[in-house]
């Protein structure tokens, strides 16, 4: 796969802030590359959960992940702060997929960025749904244009 | 061990801001006791960088844990913001005990609080050490009067 | 509070191992001091799940940590195995004291032990309850003589 | 991207033991996306370590990750046993690419499977250097015929 160029805060609508913390940092004092998967998920969750747009816990549909990618550019290391930008590259009937960047404190080129794919599916039987329309609309805005 | 009353925001002289990540939250959808312990790493270590007071790659003394603990007053969830507090319990030759008190959001009570107690030591050989100076001076503004 | 002394493997009537990762390692190379809570959290929970004594998704009453404890008495790090002792210290009626060694490898002296307190609660309000009938007879064989 | 089948045991030849913990589980119940990527490094660097191929705490050159990736075919949960299987799909001269496998307990066919590219660096300068010697040799039984 051919690496990407980083991409600007300018490239996302939306934007979550994340502390670093100290665990985070590994044996070289850089934040693990794992950790930056959790950043991805916090800045999508927390977007859902700010638009009412998911019901975590009574939600008879969930979100699964079923393919997940991240290019590293630069380090990051506590006690750094992480503004991570989240779009939407592709939103189909059953599944979407977002893409996030990492931005370390106030810089403005991607220290690292990847996406995630959820496809979503009915919580007791597993079977692909379409995506909530409540949840569709959320989304919306955050359509890459 | 006697149950304490949970401290308010004014029994502390430090503050660090801690967002929550969507991992923290367990089965039961609140912050794993676990990760309590990370807020109080995170805070502490968080307040000896801004100081300069350590320098946690080329040290050639190190501070250890040998004890911690923590109380759970009330359960904090994802995407909670936490503000940790911290104060010196006790600023003693080779250790310092460092008190943390979790508050959620903009709560005044804690919604859990504890402490761990770091003893320094030389790298090279684990015997305990005089905290450095730099460090000591530091931390002595943080001391519980 | 005073040290303790550590442990041996005799203290404790069942274990569970298990396996350290790469991202337990903080900067100094030893697995991080938050790390030993999820140890005692993966340890109990095994221990429930395996004699059925939970349901963990549709339970009507939960275990809430109320309190935690650990001393640190050598550090562990990865590639190393754990094994968890654990031992019941207190079979209360809507509270339970589940005391943890954790020991290096093949060793027999514990590097880390502590405790954590669970209050049995009502789900949906949140009121303590008494330990259901079922998890006090699984934990019966753990009590601490 | 296309989706991938999922491999098989007999596809790798390392295989490494991770035990999943409490933590790992979401509120779904399901072990969190990026912990897959924590049994990757845990399962590489494990490697590495047996092997003596690597000195994490005073190497003068280090692994970057500059990309990694993940696909999810079926969930894995808390206390479920992973295998995780490693081969090498490409040996370069200043990089390496980890290809690997997640298995749930005794399953044939990954529940999960990925990679992550090393880029090897001088520590201090942060330059791309060729692969130390001795890991080539050591990777050199992994690569995928």
């Amino acid at each position: 796969m051919p690496r990407s160029a980083p991409l600007a805060v300018a490239d996302f609508p939306y934007f979550s802030e994340i502390t670093t913390r100290w665990m985070d940092n590994d044996v070289y004092g850089h934040v693990n590359n794992a950790v930056y998967y959790s950043f991805f998920d916090t800045a999508v969750s927390g977007f859902l959960v700010a638009r009412g747009a998911v019901d975590f816990t009574n939600g008879v549909v969930v979100g699964l992940a079923v393919e997940s990618r991240c290019e590293y550019f630069k380090p990051i290391s506590f006690p750094d702060t992480v503004r991570a930008g989240v779009r939407i590259g592709r939103l189909g009937t059953t599944s979407v997929r977002y893409e996030v960047g990492i931005f370390r404190n106030d810089e403005d080129s991607a220290a690292a960025q990847g996406h995630f794919v959820h496809v979503y599916v009915e919580r007791a039987s597993g079977r692909p749904v379409p995506l909530p329309a409540a949840l569709k609309a959320a989304l919306a805005s955050l359509v890459r244009s």
